[in-house]
């Protein structure tokens, strides 16, 4: 048995108790842009249920180019109002830069990624810079509330970068 | 009190029975690719706990360069193995097209984004097509164990796309 198939028999449990189908807009207005850290539970580390915010992730929970298409239809289509990015301690991104591992993926296959690893030396510089292309971006219609913060993987904590 | 300072309060209550911290990579060598809705609550819906999977969330769940990224970080990196790509019903990504979505942003703003909305008219059509650039992809190393799932959002139940 893969553990996709015990995902699956976990899918199966969670149904037997699921009720909707709920509206598609979120119901507290909020998107969220988090690392994709299996430590960090968006829902469970901000209390959502069902519904809420629309979350979004990658590695790092850095603004790229497919954070701003996804926070322009969250904020266009579907009335998101407030952007919320979380980064967090002892991240992966920490520990190698994107020289590194564009030249380890072009040594393996022969063939260098045309992209940026996205790597950074520190949580709080990365968040700044999210903020930063988040208020940079033309896209956006909404850009007055745009806060950051740094997940802490030993405390669970949440702590606001300034 | 803005959403965020009301996230932020039950981000503290959170952090009151929080233990960690747990290994960076993830205990479960799975990957999970899903879209940002709201009501498609990954670590719900998939019985997950923190420190398992890798989690990557965008408007769709679409297979696009940033999450290219993002499984190359996880596989070669983090050590992940199997790839689980989660559609969903009554997704937004139905309700327009990559055109008109353009043209209104070009006509609010005066810009054109460089970047396409990644709309599609079915999920499972798309969660096909996702399959497909993951395995197109000559950056990941591992892709025996991809498989694509849409989300019922009135049932809460998974249905492979085969």
């Amino acid at each position: 048995m893969s553990v996709t198939d015990e995902l699956l028999a976990a899918n199966a449990e969670y149904a037997e108790t699921f009720s909707g189908p709920l509206p598609m807009p979120p119901a507290r207005h909020v998107a969220v842009v988090a690392c994709m850290d299996a430590r960090l539970n968006v829902y469970g580390a901000l209390g959502l249920h069902e519904g809420e915010v629309h979350v979004i992730r990658n590695a790092g929970g850095v603004v790229s180019e497919d954070v701003i298409r996804s926070l322009a239809i969250s904020q266009r289509l579907l009335g998101t109002r407030e952007i919320v990015l979380i980064h967090h301690t002892d991240c992966g991104m920490l520990t190698f830069t994107d020289d590194e591992f564009r030249q380890a993926i072009q040594d393996d296959t022969g063939i260098k990624p045309p992209w940026a690893a996205e790597a950074f030396p520190d949580p709080e510089t990365d968040v700044r810079q999210s903020i930063a292309r988040v208020k940079a971006s033309p896209f956006l219609p909404y850009k007055d509330a745009v806060r950051g913060f740094v997940f802490d993987v030993a405390t669970g904590r949440l702590a606001e970068v300034s």
